[in-house]
């Protein structure tokens, strides 16, 4: 895949803030096309994968609280990347841990950065059909629950803000082309 | 618009680790359901907005470099909501800006948080129509390049990875179903 630099910014410094368990901050100074100096706020990320888990005509969906918004959300199951996991290892593991099944049957839909402007986080979203059951054993601090739901349920969260982030909202898009299109 | 708080984390503290130009960095102590502690880094974010501006068959993007990827992504027209600006108002703004179009047929798609595991970023993304030349007039430290891709077009920038920002691959999802529906 061609990495294209068109109006790149070169660092000239990077200055590191904070380093969490989780992610990490820096501030780099670039200069820009037309030679003058600005700063980035960049925060750094492991990854992460997520999963649309299809079962008969619903998707399976965890209910979890996000500190950072102070609510709880509907979301599509989804963790970070452990260090040199292969995604598509953790978006099984995650799969499992997360609603107790497990799948033989899963595509990639697409990888993509969720803020590209102030983070380098990339999730790797897949589709997995043809669950079977396995061991649920969600992480010592993560406490959710499962639920299913159709496509038209799906849609009435997302007008009552129930499932309002983004890989989620893209899930559902996705769910719904692949019903109308037969297309991941 | 119900808020929902199961498993709630309550804040035992907070300390502010950064504030910087765009994004804030703090580091809150909880108490989780079953009474032990953990922490959650957070970044807090204004806010921001997005527009799929659509003229004929084919939507508007723009080319920009994203220094957290260290390469330049094609997106669709989006910026940082200004202090207590209301998002509409900043979505015909930012697409005015950066594409030189206006328009007074725009809809809200959805409002989504990008990262909500360590973010509260929000994104409140518009679909544009009846677009009418004004114009450009990008930020000073802004640079990018507009292009009018097809739908097609849009799929092809996708696998090539020249597209793979969460919210312009939303918003190819929504095209193609607004193509296939008649619905936003």
């Amino acid at each position: 895949m061609t990495v294209h630099k068109k109006f790149e910014e070169v660092t000239v410094k990077t200055e590191s803030i904070y380093k969490g368990r989780i992610i990490s901050l820096q501030v780099d100074t670039v200069t820009l096309p037309n030679g003058e100096t600005a700063t980035r706020e960049i925060v750094k990320h492991p990854g992460a994968v997520a999963v649309i888990p299809l079962i008969g005509d619903k998707m399976i969906v965890v209910e979890q609280y996000r500190k950072p918004l102070e609510k709880s959300q509907v979301e599509i199951p989804a963790g970070k990347l452990d260090a040199g996991e292969e995604p598509l290892k953790a978006a099984l593991r995650e799969l499992e841990e997360e609603t107790g099944y497990r799948s033989d049957n899963v595509k990639l839909v697409s990888s993509f950065y969720t803020s590209p402007g102030f983070a380098d986080e990339i999730i790797h979203l897949y589709i997995a059909e043809d669950l079977v059951k396995g061991n649920a054993n969600p992480d010592e601090d993560e406490f959710l629950e499962c639920e299913a739901i159709t496509l038209e349920e799906a849609q009435q969260y997302m007008r009552d803000g129930r499932i309002s982030d983004a890989k989620t909202i893209m899930a559902v898009y996705a769910w719904q082309l692949y019903k109308l299109t037969g297309q991941i």
